[in-house]
């Protein structure tokens, strides 16, 4: 029986060169390359001769068909004892769909390498100069999202957005006016500040800087598409300046 | 008056082939190279013929006397229209201490250049085959620090390790036992799947899976030094399958 290799290689957010030298390296030897929507096409150029490209980007609202295919597609070449490059923009572990392409790549015995990629929030961050720690102010980074599987649940975003906290929301457009509503009615200050990155690492980035309490009417009014990340900040000597303020509106 | 260049540049967790593009291209352009104590010293061999290159790295406990060392070298190096580029290990926005550095490059209005690096805890997550997000199981993924300028404070672990989070711990080997106490003590069960990733990315990397309730037994039973990243989960599907232990803990 052969035994094919599975490679999820992340490629950053887009700018050729945020990439890594080990995915480039990976790209080279892979016989079929499968690449996703947000990847830059430019990329392909470093396959080898004769390797197999093919797009599986997914739609919105698909259901989770297409990635029954992919996961099919890489069943197939891994039976054929192939090496697949599965191109992800970003870090392939972060809201990558990585876990259900891992089980097809053991189910198949498969060799498997995970190349880690610049996530997009970082890429923003950089973007936007924004330090997602800081001694004494924010002691932790929180990577999460606007969007869940299930699109009526919200995800425990006031959890996250702790005073020492920066929360980074990826795929938040959409529900830029859930996040500020939620996050404001359980008493977290409007006045922190937020940023919304557009394209993050690309020439035609946009970086809009606003605050929690007016973020959802600044995307609207600047036209924020995704790809875009979120950076919300809550420093921990933002509490001690706001102290009554916050003890006011926890109270009610 | 002259006007320099100050890049603080991601240069992941060790190794080589971890380094993007960008961040090699930026090292050659650099007139001061700036490195780091653990970023990996066959970098320097990229700078550009001339350029100077200078350690500065931090001991464990000089109490920051360093870091105004370092501020001074940039300062310095801007004040002359020097291109300084400040190698950090992982990503400079994440425990870089990259603020204090920022406001040298603004105070002497030099050009200001960040580049994203590969963050040791996305390393330590490639190398154990661990998503760090799942979906309807993992919506969020926090990185914080086992270590803080305080040394008496806790951070609020127990606010980030929250249903459906998984969290990385930086700086971690020394508080493994408050970590674990502290965790336990809120109720937050004990046979939660933990990893030790020690040296992520580097050939000699080590990979010891465990559980919170064991994870400070075994990073000294299996001797785990710094570099190190401590990665803890709490999927949304342990939470039904402890339902009744969790409710009988918070009880009490």
């Amino acid at each position: 029986m052969m035994t094919g290799k599975l490679s999820l290689i992340g490629c950053g957010p887009g700018a050729i060169d945020l990439l890594t030298l080990r995915a480039l390296n990976s790209i080279k030897e892979a016989d079929l390359v499968l690449y996703d929507r947000l990847v830059n096409p430019e990329l392909l150029a470093y396959k080898k001769s004769g390797a197999v490209c093919q797009y599986v980007g997914k739609g919105h609202s698909d259901g989770g068909k297409q990635q029954v295919q992919i996961n099919q597609l890489i069943a197939k070449a891994l039976q054929a004892g192939q090496n697949v490059a599965r191109l992800k923009s970003g870090d392939p572990l972060i809201f990558g769909r990585a876990a259900e392409e891992l089980v097809i790549a053991n189910e198949h015995n498969a060799e498997i390498e995970i190349v880690p990629g610049i996530t997009s929030s970082l890429a923003a961050a950089a973007e936007a100069m924004i330090t997602v720690t800081e001694r004494q102010e924010l002691q932790s980074f929180v990577i999460t999202t606007g969007r869940t599987a299930d699109e009526t649940a919200t995800p425990d975003w006031m959890s996250a957005l702790r005073p020492g906290t920066c929360v980074a929301f990826y795929m938040g457009v959409a529900r830029a006016w859930k996040i500020q509503s939620t996050l404001m009615a359980a008493g977290i200050p409007g006045d922190l500040p937020a940023d919304w990155v557009e394209r993050a690492g690309q020439d035609n980035r946009r970086v809009i800087s606003t605050q929690l309490q007016t973020l959802a009417h600044d995307a609207e009014k600047f036209g924020i598409q995704n790809p875009a990340i979120l950076l919300l900040r809550y420093p921990v000597s933002h509490v001690a300046e706001n102290a009554s303020a916050i003890s006011y509106r926890h109270a009610t």
